[in-house]
């Protein structure tokens, strides 16, 4: 095999989630992801520290990007709105809702996937709140706010990747805020 | 031993509870409970399933209280108040903040134990969601709102178990759903 590998961790992200969506996480071996995607296990473990790493390691960028997102939103922006703004610019750059699909099946079939997903989401919360409390939002209203984002997000997600439309993350989640509005509102 | 033991299991639990703040969780052995209880750990096992199960017995319980008391609502009261009156009553009941504040921080010093937390409360929110659906409200407000519910609570309870005042969770939960209609509508 030669040591230029194209894409090698798109190949074996792939390769990944084809065989957990038809075998299931637990099933799956390194060997058989790295044997799928026609690279070796060494070569896996240059990539990602085990297989539910693949599930995840874009969990680190997206708080980046949301952090850095709110951080940088005008402070004359009321809280909520900031926070929604920066879930739908998220909402922009997640557009392969076949990927996302296929990742939300392999860890809805597994409870140690899902534990680690909502650990990922409360660290998500958490780092969100912080950010705006460095905004100047004093609390409870920060942590009310960010978990309302997160909120938003996951059922703004889930009903993205249900969806046969033609809509997009970006706008279900702009919806879904709408939705809580109302609903806070006592309106829904 | 007499055979006879009066509130064997609340001594079990204050015992674990002790334990898990002067030692450390994982530090703890049931057997270790047992004795600070004055028990067997045989009769550990009568009352709990393992050491964990001590910390969450709870979860079921307030599940079921949470789900009965926003299914006796009436349906003219809105989604969001609803779900308010029901954790509001939740916070009459828990009136042991140093009790809470110790589970909690056996929990906060744990990482398998603050998944098991966000699994409880992930469950519990999926619950009232579908009590909403039965209500007649539809998707995405019935899962917005049981999320928004659940969130009220979480920083309520935080809040509650750290503040050195008077005020009861009942009067947190209030507190921070109001806070909540503010952030939501850009008030805050």
């Amino acid at each position: 095999m030669s040591r230029w590998e194209p894409d090698a961790r798109g190949r074996l992200e792939r390769a990944a989630l084809e065989l957990y969506s038809e075998r299931g996480f637990e099933q799956t071996t390194v060997a058989e992801i790295a044997a799928r995607a026609g690279l070796t296990e060494r070569t896996f473990f240059r990539h990602f520290a085990d297989k539910r790493e693949v599930l995840f390691r874009g969990a680190g960028s997206l708080q980046d990007f949301l952090v850095t997102t709110l951080a940088g939103t005008p402070e004359s922006v009321a809280p909520i709105d900031a926070i929604g703004a920066a879930f739908e610019a998220v909402g922009f750059l997640l557009q392969d809702r076949e990927y996302s699909r296929l990742r939300q099946a392999a860890i809805a079939g597994n409870a140690e996937l899902q534990e680690r997903e909502l650990v990922k989401l409360a660290t998500l919360s958490a780092a969100l709140a912080e950010t705006l409390r460095q905004r100047g939002v004093a609390d409870p209203a920060a942590s009310l706010t960010a978990e309302a984002g997160v909120a938003v997000f996951k059922i703004a997600f889930g009903r993205w990747i249900s969806d046969t439309g033609q809509q997009d993350l970006a706008q279900h989640i702009r919806e879904s805020l709408d939705e809580l509005k109302a609903v806070t509102a006592g309106r829904s």
